[in-house]
């Protein structure tokens, strides 16, 4: 599995309405197998996303469908910059698909 | 719904091992929604948790269940320390249960 950790920091005031986009845009991607979107309650402009997927690649394939490249470009104008990104090997959990 | 971003250092050559006690503790913990362990690629001694429970009471209340005491007990050994830890306020996305 792949697994993504990043914090975003949206422009000021921005927070709920590229939240909405972040949530509207998760779903049933191929691939995909938990996608989390969190604020963060210390820090005004801050989100949170965790993501699990089946491998780097499922993730890498969803950067281009359509309804993720629109996603993106109407979130692009919220977003000041990526604060943290990590890349992580899950191994399991609670909450995963079962397999 | 409450959140936590965690890395936690392992001592050296037990990563395996505290993943171990990590992944057999999660399972049907009341108020748990997700609960996903990792190893960091680029960190040899590093584990990464992000757990989403339905608020911080019944995540507080985990931590006194005698699973989770044991499982506590056992991991203490193989740890070094948090090099990182946040809590969340997770708004939704995909892999949570339906509510």
């Amino acid at each position: 599995m792949h697994g993504l950790i990043g914090k975003i920091r949206s422009a000021p005031g921005k927070r709920e309405e590229l939240l909405d986009i972040l949530l509207q845009a998760t779903g049933s991607l191929p691939g995909c197998l938990n996608y989390i979107v969190a604020r963060d309650p210390a820090d005004t402009t801050a989100i949170w996303v965790t993501e699990v997927w089946v491998d780097a690649a499922s993730h890498k394939a969803s950067l281009s469908l359509p309804e993720v490249q629109e996603a993106i470009a109407r979130a692009k104008p919220l977003i000041v910059g990526f604060d943290f990104q990590i890349e992580t090997e899950p191994a399991g959990g609670f909450g995963l698909p079962k397999s």
